[in-house]
C-alpha cells in the first residue's frame, strides 16, 4: 500500500512550476487528496526558493549520498547537505518503516523535453504502471538505471521553461500529471488490478560534451537543427554542432539515438550538451497492492 | 564623428549571448573592426559571469547613478556599485572629451521581443537612423524617455533565451544587428548622409505587476494567450492573466496597447509581468557626421 506520498517541490529554487504548486498544496491541499493516502507536499530547499537560485552550496539533487546522510558537522556543513540529512530524516530512511512510500519530486528543464519521469530501476513495475496509467498525460519515460540504488525519488521533469519563469502551459501539465498520479495510487490502494502491458522507454545512454578549446571554454552551440529537437531521432551524419565560426559538426555515433536534455540551463556547469538514449519496450507484470516489489 | 565604439557583453552574468559573443572578439576583433573606427568588447560584470548570475551584488544595470558614481568608500561598496566606477571611469563619464561615442550593451530576455533596441531619447536621430538601416534585420525600437539624461548606452535585448543558455538562432540574430550596426557606424564616419525618413517606434507605458496576494504572494501566471506574443496588440478585454485556480483576468486599460517584456525572468523581483506600449511615427531629420547632436 502507498499511503503516504510526499510531493518535493523547489529542490532547484529557480524551478517554478514545482515551487508553485508545492506552496499553493501546502496552503491548501484539496486537490491533491485522495481517499486512503496521506499527501504532504513540501519545499525542500527553500533559501534556494527564496533567492531564486538553483541552490545556495551545492546541489541538492546530488546530495542525498550515504556519506553525506551519514557525515557529522551540523552547521559547518554545506547548506544543501544538512537539508538532505533533514529530508532523509523526515522522509527516509528508505526501507525504513518510517519512510514515505512514494515521493515526487518536481522539476523544470529549459529542454523542449514535455512531460518526462525519470525512473532509476526497470524493475520498478509499480512507477512504469503509474506511467502506463496517466499516459493520456503524454509523459515519457527516461531510464537511468543504477545498479546501486541510492535515495530515490520519482523525478519529473517538465520543459521547456526558463529558469526563474512560470509559465501558465508547463505549470498547467506538471499539475495534470499529478492528479493523474494521485488517482492510480488511489485506485491502486484500494485494490485496483494493473494488467500486465508494454511500455516504452527511453534508457540513458551518453552523455555529450559542448565542445571546447584548450582552456575549457565552449566552442560551439547546439545546432539549429538540433535545438528544440529532444526525444526525435539523431542519425549518424546529422547535425549536431555548429561552432562560433560557422562550421558543422556532426553526429558521429553508431545508430539511430534519441537526445534529451538539450541545452538544459543547469548542465553547462556539468559538462553536458544534451545527453542520448535508445527506445526500448518493457514487458510489465502486472501490479496490485497485495504483491511484494523490488523496486 | 564616432571614432570609438564598445561593446559590453556580461552586464547580466546568465545572459550568454553577448557575453560569449564579447569573449569571442576579445580574443579576435577581425569581425567587428572598421575602418576609422576603434571597437572595444568588454565584459562588463566578470564576477557575474564566472557565476553564471545576473548579479552578484545589486543590479548593475541600474547602478550608474550619479550618488553612485560619486561615493567614496572602496572596498566597502558593493561589487557592481564599485563596477559601474571603473566602467565610468574607463568609457565615460558622458560628455567628456575621453568618453566613448557609442556604447552597445548587449543583453538577452527570456520574452519573445525578438531583437530590440532601447532608446532613451527620442530627439536621439542618430541611433534612430542607426535603427532604420538596420531595419533588414527587424529591430525594433523601444523608447523609455527620461527627461534628465544619465550615463546611458544603446541597449540591445535578443530573446526569447533562457537565462544561462546560449542557443544559436539568437546568438546569431545579436551577432547581425552588431554588424549592421557597426557598417551603418563606418559609413557615417565615411561621411555618408542618411536622408530624412520615417520611423515606427514603440514608446513605453505602464508596468503591470502579476496579481499578488496580502502577502505579496503571485496568484496569477500571465495568461497563454498573451504568453509568447510580445508586440502584438492588447485590447481592452483581451485575457491577461489565468489565476491558480483558473479563473481569467482581462486588460482593463483604455485602448490598444502593444505589451512587451511578457514573462521576463529578470523582472519578476521588480513587481513586473509585462510592460504595455504604445506605438508611434516618428519623423526623422537626416543625418551627417558635421551636425552637432544632442543626444
Amino acid at each position: 500500500v502507498s499511503s503516504r506520498v510526499a510531493i518535493f517541490g523547489g529542490t532547484h529554487g529557480n524551478e517554478m512550476s514545482g515551487v508553485m504548486l508545492v506552496n499553493l498544496w501546502v496552503q491548501n491541499n484539496t486537490e491533491v487528496q485522495r481517499k486512503g493516502v496521506e499527501v504532504q507536499p513540501f519545499i525542500t530547499n527553500p533559501k534556494a526558493v527564496e533567492k531564486c537560485t538553483r541552490y545556495v552550496d551545492t546541489d541538492l539533487n546530488r546530495a542525498f549520498t550515504p556519506e553525506n546522510l551519514s557525515t557529522l558537522g551540523g552547521g559547518d556543513l554545506p547548506y544543501e547537505v544538512r537539508r538532505a540529512q533533514e529530508i532523509n530524516r523526515m522522509f527516509g530512511p528508505k526501507g525504513s518503516p518510517e519512510a514515505y512510500d512514494v515521493i515526487f519530486d518536481l522539476h523544470n528543464t529549459t529542454s523542449n523535453m514535455g512531460c518526462t519521469l525519470l525512473l532509476e530501476s526497470s524493475k520498478d513495475h509499480f512507477n512504469l504502471q503509474m506511467m502506463n496509467y496517466i499516459q493520456a498525460t503524454s509523459c515519457l519515460v527516461l531510464l537511468n538505471e543504477h545498479p546501486l540504488l541510492k535515495y530515490s525519488t520519482s523525478r519529473l521533469e517538465v520543459g521547456p521553461q526558463p529558469q526563474g519563469v512560470l509559465r501558465s502551459n508547463i505549470f498547467e501539465s506538471m499539475r495534470d500529471i499529478l492528479k493523474h498520479a494521485l488517482d492510480f495510487i488511489e485506485l491502486f490502494n484500494a485494490g485496483m488490478e494493473f494488467p500486465p502491458c508494454t511500455v516504452e522507454v527511453f534508457r540513458l545512454s551518453e552523455r555529450i560534451d559542448y565542445p571546447r578549446d584548450d582552456n575549457g571554454n565552449i566552442i560551439a552551440m547546439v545546432h539549429p537543427n538540433l535545438q528544440d529537437c529532444d526525444w526525435e531521432p539523431l542519425n549518424p551524419g546529422d547535425p549536431m554542432f555548429q561552432t562560433f565560426d560557422g562550421k558543422t559538426i556532426h553526429y558521429q555515433g553508431s545508430g539511430t539515438v534519441y537526445p534529451t536534455f538539450i541545452n538544459e540551463a543547469a548542465y553547462y556547469e556539468k559538462q553536458q550538451a544534451f545527453a542520448t538514449t535508445r527506445r526500448e519496450n518493457f514487458a510489465l507484470c502486472s501490479v496490485n497492492k497485495w504483491q511484494t516489489f523490488s523496486t
